[in-house]
């Protein structure tokens, strides 16, 4: 197992710099206020493919070697990382395959389709996913680039804080949701580095809490399916993030469905901004646990934008 | 009638700037592809309050003279100006009461009230509005800051392009929404003295037309309770902001309900900021007219992102 370095941490910054954003950071009196902290919301909504994952994404695309180009790329992904390796496929010309759950929101299939991926879809399970793709790999010999447990994506996750402390001095602590655990091991990669006073929390749905439960066993623990309206926070860590989450991650908290719905509205509400519901998980945490965050100053990562307006979570069905 | 000058939006400018932000200006790959044009789109979603009203409000309130200050501030508005003069009222310490629509949207009522106005229904006419607030002016003897027909609001909505042709060099023309045209006259104060080369347009909903048809037509139109989805655009010019419209605006253009919502829930979806609709009609206009704006630097100014999330224009009844 090859544990990315912060060589490979500011390689893929220079790397992957035209074609991404610096993506701004926004401040809320009314969210400081509510939560007695000051808070400073990293806005990868706003990035390229509408989140953060264009950022590992392009990393692995833009270093592969060219005698690798002609197959491309393939990927299993609950959306976003899906349309981050088709647009820095497209960006670079070359193929990408993606294996999707056919329950992943229609704005991310239709922008998979608009940056030239091919989709072929399994059930909403870890064990269909992995099973189909396997397929998909033996049909176009492309290389895999998986949406977290790879060096090379972490090292590109990285980039996000590393801008974040570039642009906020001084940050006590950083919060990012975890699902799989990229964003959060491209965060420990940098700040362990970088700024090791910085303490790093992770934020996961209560009904996708593998996360905290294997952070509190000691091991990884895996679960098949589970359901959660941050629909991109559904899958397990691996043995590449865990090794991340397991040395540097201060603790991993977690927020109902209602908190997590009710946190997304009020970042839209009041800070006008579109995001996910599985970038909400960050703020639902705070809101609950007040007293870890009072009177710090913290980073918290918006880590996407690409939601399906026709089925935001606080509609009727 | 008073005509604010370029001296008043300079005095405004100063007086206003500890309770406004200076908001950022955003631009998007796509829409630039799918206009042919270069978009800058000014933030006032960002503003305080959530609309470019409180430009206007705060040099009013904060312009008034000590021995007023007692009775307080009134208004009557479709909702923006309402919760801006709150808002600035809020900020000095005195009273404000606002005659709103009953039908105005329940987010900007709760605003309104979070800010500490009071508000007092009328129904949803230009009659039933000013026969309501005679009473209320009768009863509290406070200022009356009409919102958009006052030279010291005129002067305070003035100070938005100043900061857009700060913010972005060499603009070709900058397009904004016109209902009663407060926003309109300040760009037509601002422009004509520190940028004449750049053409003013202003964007209206086809279903409220009366700025277009008074323009035309070379003398006020007035309609009484138009329906249309932009809320924030059922008011009629009155003389000071025919003033400036008659003699700076280059062309009105208007836009469907369809065309309207469409470039709404474009914007959200790619732009990933939440904004009202009234903020759409300039979108929905040059997408009309790409003729007109292909090939220019075009300044859009976002007027508000004051929308209420559980009655969003395209979801179901």
């Amino acid at each position: 197992m090859y544990i990315p370095t912060m060589d490979d941490m500011l390689a893929a910054h220079e790397r992957i710099k035209p074609y991404i954003h610096r993506t701004p950071v926004l401040t809320s009196t009314f969210m400081n206020d509510l939560t007695g902290a000051e808070l400073f919301f990293k806005c990868e909504n706003f990035q390229k493919a509408g989140a953060f994952k264009v950022r590992g994404a392009s990393n692995a695309v833009f270093g592969l070697p060219d005698d690798t180009l002609a197959k491309g790329v393939a990927t299993h992904s609950s959306g976003n990382h899906a349309l981050s390796l088709s647009y820095a496929a497209g960006c670079r010309g070359i193929p990408c395959t993606v294996v999707m759950p056919r329950t992943a929101p229609q704005a991310k299939k239709d922008a998979v389709i608009g940056y030239g991926g091919k989709i072929v879809e399994c059930e909403p399970s870890t064990s269909s996913r992995e099973a189909i793709f396997a397929e998909v790999i033996k049909e176009t010999g492309a290389e895999f680039v998986h949406p977290y447990n790879d060096p090379r994506v972490i090292a590109g996750q990285g980039t996000c804080s590393r801008e974040l402390i570039e642009q906020v001095d001084n940050l006590d602590a950083v919060i990012a949701p975890i699902g799989g655990g990229g964003m959060i091991s491209g965060t420990c990669l940098t700040l362990s580095n970088l700024a090791p006073n910085v303490k790093i929390y992770a934020a996961e749905p209560e009904q996708a809490d593998d996360a905290a439960r294997s952070f509190h066993a000691g091991h990884i623990i895996a679960d098949d399916a589970p359901e959660t309206v941050a629909d991109g926070l559904k899958v397990p860590l691996k043995e590449l993030t865990w090794h991340f989450v397991s040395n540097h991650v201060t603790d991993i908290l977690t927020a109902s469905e209602d908190e997590i719905v009710d946190a997304m509205k009020l970042i839209w509400k009041r800070m006008k901004i579109v995001m996910e519901p599985s970038s909400a998980v960050p703020l639902a945490t705070i809101l609950k646990n007040k007293n870890l965050f009072a009177g710090k100053r913290v980073g918290v990562i918006i880590t996407g934008g690409n939601v399906d307006l026709d089925h935001l979570p606080w509609m009727k069905a």
